[in-house]
């Protein structure tokens, strides 16, 4: 018995080795899977966020790392002759970033994709800036513990036929002074085509609200017009583009499922813009249709500076990363005093778009 | 006696007529010199400004006028291939401008000279935002009649070598609800150079202070400090440009010497300037100078778009003109993603001096 016992005992703890290590092996394969999918290390390290895989903060950041990988390697599949350069990052006050460039390529004039992972302390009055909405949060000693995390990306090809894209995808916690944690995603994806082409648009639409719809049939069209509103250039009377989903300040039905709501968006941006650089990266242009691009390019500058609250909330944050936020903006750009593209041209047909935003799918 | 008075009455009345018409022949030959020197009719008209000549506001946009002819004469004088295009505009709420703009030049890559008198009512917010030291002002039923008047201008030259200008002068009224008028002028003059040289920083700053030193020694120190803090691009930790002179809200000793003062400075534009442009314009350039300029184009419109007060004032107001708020952007600009110039190198000289100002005259 206590023989039998002991044996019995050696080889339950045997097998509870091998399973041990068996786990181990799993647990290694996967990391080592993670981290080929990765550009970099994640921020919170990829060991820590395997022990806390529950956590929402962790699904998240995995999530952006992942997204930021696809992405890169899908653009980078299409410019074979460049590369991404790989930036990490620390931030001073906590947390830090990985920010992946591609710089004056075949295809791309620049491309960049950020992760951000950032966390501390927030003033009443910042935490109040970051939330779209306002509410007003209840601080211990005015200060705020927080959590932000994000992927941000814009695409600036150099062919006048292959449109701008953005997306940004984030989720931020804030603790209050009894505790209560307020926790919410923002986010979405856009397009910018220099030229306007139906069928493009149709597609970036349609994968988009596919994305959205098997979530909830109302959120395509909240987010489409939300992004419409939001990419106005007030004093231009113009439309940043033509428009996509965008999203801020999202905290309901329930954590879980606004997460697989953003997940599916993340998903979406590879399918949503891919076939499009593919479709047209080898179109021929004029020198005249490249001047109509870098026109539109001095309004992306002027929405980004001058509207845009990311980027106007990270330059007046101490402690980030100006060569991040910035890398949202073209490698090059113009502005001609008193431009007007002649009436029934194809400049005159994108701007009329860009004025009155349509409705891409039905 | 009768006939002699009635002699003497018809010769006084022949003299009176005569020199009346002398007068008139008088105020003719001013009229058309005026015109002459001037791009455009001023927006209040040429008679009532000589109507109303001994008015603060009247000698004012006599000023502005003049400034503006006096800048544009000398500039298409060094760029004989080119001419200014001149765009009167009117403003629905009140008043208009005249906008001077040569794009594309042999020398100049774009130079804006524009000049805008504008009254109507503000709003409490709106005249509060004006002044840069926010004094309450006491509106009746929550409005403010107000004129406001100036000429403002950025020029571009296209060689590197050759560094970019900006200079404004401007004066304000704003009538509060007991009939007192509240008044101020701002201005400035600064430089921003792509290339340091030392010379052309010296004889630029010696101008502008002799022009203040004819009024009062304090004013050209306190408005170079006050320059420097101004163009600063925080995000950046560098300033525009190496400075010149900017003040605002200036209100004292007296209309009368604040006039005499702007004047002096407006004066000063053409002498600070032009001798700079003559003697680079014709400086070989490499590619790598032209690439360098490109990027510090992307600051200037980085600060132009996030910080300037004017710029970010106009974008806001409704029924002003986007066309000559902008006219201030170069033609072209450039972002690199963490473009650093190497130790020692010229690019490395000029932003020591835009982190740490120097002083250039003592």
């Amino acid at each position: 018995g206590a023989l039998g016992g002991l044996g019995l005992g050696l080889w339950r703890r045997q097998q509870a080795a091998t399973a041990a290590s068996e786990e181990k092996d799993e647990d290694e394969k996967e990391e080592e899977e993670l981290r080929q999918r990765f550009m970099a290390p994640p921020v919170s390290g990829l060991r820590e966020l395997r022990r806390r895989r529950r956590e929402l903060r962790s699904r998240m950041e995995l999530l952006i790392m992942e997204t930021q990988g696809e992405v890169c390697r899908a653009l980078a599949a299409l410019d074979p002759g460049a590369s991404f350069s790989v930036d990490t990052w620390e931030r001073k006050e906590g947390g830090g970033g990985i920010s992946c460039v591609l710089q004056d390529g075949e295809v791309f004039e620049k491309a960049g994709v950020n992760v951000s992972v950032v966390f501390g302390l927030l003033s009443e009055e910042a935490a109040r800036q970051m939330r779209s909405r306002g509410k007003s949060l209840k601080a211990k000693d005015g200060k705020l513990p927080f959590c932000a995390m994000g992927v941000s990306s814009v695409i600036h090809p150099k062919n006048p036929h292959v449109p701008t894209m953005h997306f940004n995808y984030r989720y931020f916690e804030i603790e209050e002074a009894d505790g209560t944690k307020q926790w919410w995603f923002g986010g979405g994806t856009d397009l910018t085509p220099t030229y306007l082409n139906e069928d493009d648009a149709v597609h970036f639409h349609k994968t988009l609200k596919e994305a959205c719809d098997k979530h909830d049939l109302k959120l395509y069209p909240k987010y489409k017009k939300w992004c419409d509103d939001y990419f106005y250039i007030k004093h231009r009377g113009e439309r940043r583009g033509i428009g996509g989903i965008f999203f801020d300040d999202v905290d309901s039905p329930s954590k879980e499922e606004v997460f697989q709501f953003v997940k599916s968006c993340a998903k979406a941006v590879v399918p949503c813009y891919i076939p499009i650089v593919k479709r047209h990266c080898h179109d021929s242009f004029t020198p005249e249709e490249k001047l109509w691009q870098q026109l539109r390019r001095g309004r992306y500058v002027e929405f980004n500076l001058v509207y845009d609250r990311g980027t106007k909330f990270g330059l007046l944050t101490p402690g980030s990363r100006i060569e991040s936020i910035l890398m949202s903006l073209p490698l090059t750009a113009r502005w001609e005093y008193m431009h007007t593209p002649p009436e029934s041209s194809k400049e005159a047909e994108i701007l009329e778009v860009l004025r009155n935003p349509k409705d891409w799918v039905h």
